[in-house]
């Protein structure tokens, strides 16, 4: 049993709208020393080609989990009693350049990983998983990648750049830090420059779930044949919020009408269950853009699933 | 055939966006006398943990409810030639002081019900619900209880205080106002404090079916059950608007991601045709949250179909 | 293969939240000569019953459209690989007079149809259809409707005048300008004055496809059917907004609790192809009650789905 | 001492955001019979040129209102203690016929001022003023204006119609309902189409102050210029919100920057005390622009400092 | 000099909205100990009679301090320079019960006051300032008051309650917890119930600035005058944002048109400097009633400008 | 005279809200060749430090540009007689390296400039007003200033990075493209980080009118003197939306209480007039942070304005 310095502030204790606004109203820590789970944010917004604002993604997720409680009810798993886990602030990034944020960005979760400590990180455009990947793939080896999103991020550049949103997959897999037949892409949809850029995940081997195949029904058998192609190496997940469809989260950058629904994001999550997860992240929320902050919401109850789905976390 | 002076004022009369902003533009009256249903507003706000703004609530509701015409599409019921319904107005709650409020809504409600009409309560945060169920089963006994939430609001106290939105189902069953073994919880999802309290309700022997149950089908056949289970005694339907999924209703102050769609909802409403209702309300609509009122639009169509559900209007 | 001029400015030629605002960054032309497509925009929301707005949706779609791009994900088609099309403005209408407005539109709709160009119409309220169609029937015959819809638009009057966004398929079938043995209509449901009022379209022979019946599940095999019953003949496709959802489409100015998903919106667009559509509409999409602009990013996706449906494009 | 009938209920008796809903909380009446002031609402955008949404201001203004006290703490009037005052709910207008509505407002009003009552009336764009004054003139003779607006309402014909809020005033001085000479335009600003357009007024005979001319100080003085020249005849008032600054009042159909403050807002009316006032209106509040409800709050405002300046009301 | 350790997080350290999201990203301290001054937030909303939602303001308001950088542009004053300044989080209220929360309150700033700080307390609406004043003069005895509001807050009771935001003033004067001699009210306008109630603080003698004396002018004069009459004993500065126009501050609970500039506002904090004050607050920022966060980034200013204002910080 | 093509869509040949969206419905053009001034966006932000979303400024300029006419009511001057003025559309930046970008901007300009035509530029952050002074500044040499901010941007780096929207001022002073002895700087206040930025300026000899300065009063006979001081040489206005108080200009991105009003930006820009101005900009307008869309509203008046105080402009 974790020690209870590491239980979230109860509601009972103050009201939920009250300091700290830490993830979940858990403590705050200078490193992820001593931690199992590092909650880190990457307020990065100069990655994104269409929409601008996830800089803010952090401080809201972080706002809106206030709402959140230690024990998640359906699965009756209670993270905080098996795990160690505390907030350990943002990633200093340069606002001005991308190139150097990456940087920033890998060295920052690199040391997380370093110290023992699952980085769960809050975004931030979706460039910042690719240096999150270079980080844990550099400690645990060539990771496989659990990747729900609107997009397949495989484009070869965006606007002549290498590194954006848009590329960061394809780059992950020419740099061997995912394993391309261990990859599964879910949510993707919409619409994309040529023919050829969509096939190029399924010419690496990756397992292709389009929206349009989880309409109207349970993915919950989908993902337990995505855990059985994974296997038990190390293991990534990376949840952009447009893989699920703007009625759910409409506060993002490049949403895309007839996503995923709320309910088989959940669904992906808990499926993710006796993976081993190495890290994870939830990006691309843009608060300017939401409503009702029901995006920022939902990303901080996507996280606490994903707090559920790991490794150590017992059922009930 | 009840007196046309009992009509909804028609969109053919005048606009619908004009006077008056009665629910559905019903005549405004001082009682109940003389009426089968009432409609009354609760603008409470002070019984709530997260987000407050449900105050708002009753007049938002009303205003969105001009849209709605009299005769239900697709079950072609006309509840105002079955019934004679008017807007009796909101109560006089003392928004200082949530104790007194409590008393001040259960006064309202025994004083229609003496008065042999129905409450259709429009909320106000989900606090009213208790002064309402105390009110009616003085009068009707024991009654049935049909509960659409994301949260059992089965905690035995929060903060310390015996009486919030969190806490009124909990009073209701200790208090022998409502029947557990003919209670249904529709929705229950998201997450808890501590394990014991979400099996508190499946204790008491109340049917439950979790959000999760729901997902992606109709839950019409579920309704069937949940009838047959509560069978003819005097029921009440106490129908929260987070019960449904922040997509579909923003405009609430514990949004839960992962919840029941608008077309379970209005399923809900549709499967409680049948029951002997002596009463229902929609509670925890907060304005101030909502996006272009499409919440006070949901609550406003839920009214009119319970409406439609109560005893003496007929089918077509 | 069509000449690149007809090509949408890519994303990274320059940033989609650059000029042009034309819909999908296509060109801008004076005239529909040469054009197998001709976008237009009907900036109208005086024929509106609730709220009003609609006037700013031709904008705002266009807008939005900026983040499509060529090629559509599932399906592979490339419609501006197979149809020049391009994007010819606004009908100039009368914003203080309905009536005169019609007839501007159905003479800028007349000269596109003449020109021998499809028109693709942003709108604009629902009363826009009625003047296209009689456009479009005077050239190519009395035509067959797909019509996606919350309501049948069938009253006979609306505050005693004939033509308003509810009367114009009413007016259409009176005409002749449709034949109601191919008209197929795909949503309907919530409120109505009167009984009779929402059985005139079965009177007429309409497939009515309630949205009741397709909540929960795919509607592509009812399209089949819908297909087959309007075969070969000339084919119009008018699609409200507010047939689907206000989660997904919260923009517009009746909107309905209960509707269709954006998925089955896509599904019903993708079922039309095969049909000879010589013309559709996306409309009542109203910028100052949307959240997100989500309602406008929805009905550009329609609106290139829509192109994707069109004879000439042909599938990957 | 005006019976305790026409007080507006207090926030001690319900609170605030309780119902009903009329202005203020005033009683609501069938007619004006017995009144010396009769609210009414005039829910019309159609004659607008730019943004819709006024059609939804009279039910916001009187919402809003909830929030006004019966005594002015500034100049300690209490004008419910000195006139009877009620709200006599909306014209039933024509949404679909311009000019058919301009005939509804005219005879509503021309109703009003026979039963000895002088209306205050909530709009709705700025067309609505023209029946309004026509009706008045009928019964009072040649009316004196106070006309505060960023715009002279002068043109000739928009979009080649005689008759929308862009020409209203011109029409009323064409047909004598006005008299130039003792007439007072406040606020006008911007941009016209040509030259000759914006000296109309002054050719007319009219009093002009310039937004500009009142930048940065009080207009106090110039308001006891203009009641000299205005004299004791009969005189209405017409306050267009867009002649207050963007900043203060977002919530409207054509704004333009440069405009009055709240604070000289209030002056104007204040000054316009010792007036023969017959009649006025606030006009053009367009609530899906406002923002916070800051618009309509400060429409209920200027209102109620209306109702402190009639005939009749003493001042403490 | 004080300590590098009490310096805000620099903007050139992390970017302005990463963490942490304490006000101006100050370091978080568990008490008062060693600090010269104390910024605590109250998220109260209870307390109030129209809007709610000030229970979110503590939250954005230290959310948007983060683009307040160290020094003072204009007076050249750096506060972190000259006092030990941090966050001590919030009280923890109980959000059920007000005269709880009232005596919550009251023991926080005890403490805070006993442990040799100064409390910057970040409301919440204006009932918190009862419990604070009742804090502060037990320790310091009768406190001068400077008090900016729309509102007096001198009502006897309000639905009958002697303790709400409307009345504290009024206990405050009758407890003797404040000198009626040394108050100062600045800003006060709008309605008001009856009239003697308006007359209640100029009876005790409090200095009145009605916010039509401030209007088109500078008020500094008015502060040396203010500053003269309070002379040298201990005084609190209690700062309700709705003293300043809804223009400027719309996210608000009561808001009243035609009230003081933010500039005003700021000369009134300027005007301070020189005060004894052993505290102060900024009150009733309701955030869901924001529009760009507007409000809350005013309040963050004002309290900026009390640090600057406060004994002990030296002039450039 | 100038051609007649050069004259903006009027709102009497089609609705306002009608196609083209150029700024004012002018033509729209690939290139400046034959133009006098060359209307151009940049929708660039990622050269800013604290919210993002200017990128999506010069679309929303436009789009509320379809409001104004083409004749300044007050100075009754008619730019477009005077002077051949088209759309030549957006700079193709990009959006991932802010270096680049800043070539690309300087570049598109200096083509501009070239072709004899001076450059008004829609923003984007303040970091595009560094390549365009570098491109105008090489062909009509050392440029004047007048320089409306609330920030000097002056400071030497941010996070390390010379090239921000906070230091162009900085650069352009070292690599002398303007002469700071006839800049001037209006509008400045707020915070700094140390007291030496502060006072850059003054080192450097420019002409300071802090915020302060300007409070409750006209700042025309200000102008005169800057005017004086700049004489006739070559002069460049950049205007960033945030020298204006955030109630007028919410939409920005480091907005700071206490600023210009509207009326004064309005006098700044006619102050202007007489100068040699080769070229101007408004920028950092943030739409995602805009209320009501007052701030794009703003920024194209005083887009307008600009267009009248250009040499070549006659006064009526």
């Amino acid at each position: 049993m974790v020690d209870s310095e590491f239980q979230p502030k109860s509601g009972n204790e103050s009201p939920r709208f009250a300091m700290p606004s830490t993830f979940m109203r858990l403590p705050s820590r200078e490193s992820a020393k001593g931690l199992d789970v590092a909650i880190v944010g990457v307020p990065l917004d100069i990655g994104t080609s269409n929409r601008s604002g996830t800089r803010n993604g952090p401080r809201e997720i972080r706002d809106e989990s206030r709402l959140l409680r230690p024990v998640n009810l359906t699965t009756l798993q209670a993270p905080f009693d098996c795990l160690k886990i505390a907030d350990v602030g943002d990633v200093p990034i340069n606002t001005y350049d991308l190139r150097k944020s990456i940087d920033l960005i890998d060295g920052f979760h690199a040391r997380i990983a370093k110290q023992g400590a699952a980085p769960l990180t809050l975004g931030g455009d979706h460039t910042i998983s690719y240096p999150i990947v270079r980080a844990l793939s550099l400690l645990h080896g060539q990771l496989a990648l659990v990747h729900v999103d609107a997009h397949t991020d495989c484009n070869d550049a965006m606007f002549g750049e290498a590194m954006t949103h848009g590329t960061w997959v394809r780059r992950a897999v020419e740099e061997r830090l995912i394993d391309p037949r261990r990859t599964a892409q879910i949510g993707i949809r919409g619409t994309t420059y040529t023919g050829p850029d969509c096939t190029y995940g399924e010419e690496q081997g990756f397992t292709m779930l389009h929206a349009e195949d989880c309409w109207h029904r349970s993915i919950s058998r989908d993902m337990d044949r995505i855990r059985s192609i994974i296997g038990e190496g190390p293991a990534y997940l990376s949840f952009d919020i447009d893989g699920i469809d703007p009625a759910f989260a409409p506060g993002t950058g490049t949403p895309e009408p007839g996503g995923l629904t709320s309910m088989q994001g959940i669904e992906i999550v808990r499926g993710c269950r006796g993976l081993n997860l190495v890290g994870a992240d939830i990006v691309e929320v843009s608060p300017p853009w939401d409503s009702g902050r029901i995006t920022s919401l939902l990303a901080a109850t996507i996280a606490f699933e994903i707090l559920c789905a790991l490794p150590g976390v017992e059922a009930a």
